[in-house]
């Protein structure tokens, strides 16, 4: 597996996981019927922010995770990040060499710590892995998040220092 | 003091206390250096989402705040809103009126709850007014913020339901 830029061509290969994990509406606070052009705007982000593809030895697109500052200002020292993995390729450990890549761009380029603002507490893989890398929940946002399948459930901000 | 809706109008007496506020650094995560112009895009909020002015009996604009969803998608049921004081109007009550008018706006609504995601923690008064008006601390962001004038200090993310 190998993790590099992604680039506008690669939009047409992540799309169709991409639409799967948003239209799903367990795991992202996007809306459940984004579209393509504007899901491409929203996680292609520009320099100095960047966005990365994982790729399988034959080409495939496995996953992607994009990583910016969380605040501005006073408060642009401290990087988030987010990752959507096909779920076709789930289970092969993209996810958490993603979320390396991102701890090791962001401490890298000189951020002080790293932040999920809204991490839903039913998304157990994603919050195990967050543990296992450093993160620790700040706090939860009580029925934050209306998962289809559970009803209201919590939402983490977690945070680790770099 | 009157609260209503602000207007594209408004602008030019509420720039001089916000270009103030945001230059300071010590309260907002926005860019010190913000111009005008982007300031009233980012302030300035299109329905669904409102943007309010307090203004006093001689038609003086004392203070304004805007009021959001704080996630979309499936947690686009957490209400977000924030607030600036002309400091040469503080005390006077003029954040508590603010506070508690986007309060009212997020529960008849329909928003379930209401969050801040970064109060500075040496905002004292901010911090004050929030809890007395029934917000709590869900987690602190270890030093989320650059004070200029006290160094890195914590930024609080602030809950409270509806």
């Amino acid at each position: 597996m190998l993790i590099r830029e992604a680039t506008v061509d690669d939009w047409s290969a992540i799309w169709p996981f991409f639409r799967e994990i948003v239209a799903a509406g367990e795991t992202f606070t996007y809306p459940l019927d984004l579209g393509q052009e504007e899901g491409r705007g929203w996680w292609l982000l520009p320099a100095p922010n960047r966005t990365v593809v994982a790729v399988a030895d034959d080409g495939t697109i496995l996953g992607t995770a994009k990583m910016n500052n969380n605040q501005m200002g006073n408060g642009s020292h401290v990087a988030s990040a987010s990752y959507m993995v096909d779920p076709a390729h789930s289970g092969r450990g993209v996810g958490r060499a993603l979320c390396e890549y991102t701890i090791e761009w962001a401490r890298t380029t000189g951020f002080r710590s790293m932040q999920f603002n809204a991490v839903v507490e039913t998304n157990e893989t994603a919050v195990r892995l967050y543990r296992k890398l450093g993160f620790e929940v700040l706090g939860t946002v009580p029925e934050g998040f209306r998962s289809p399948a559970k009803g209201y459930v919590g939402l983490h901000i977690m945070h680790r220092p770099l």
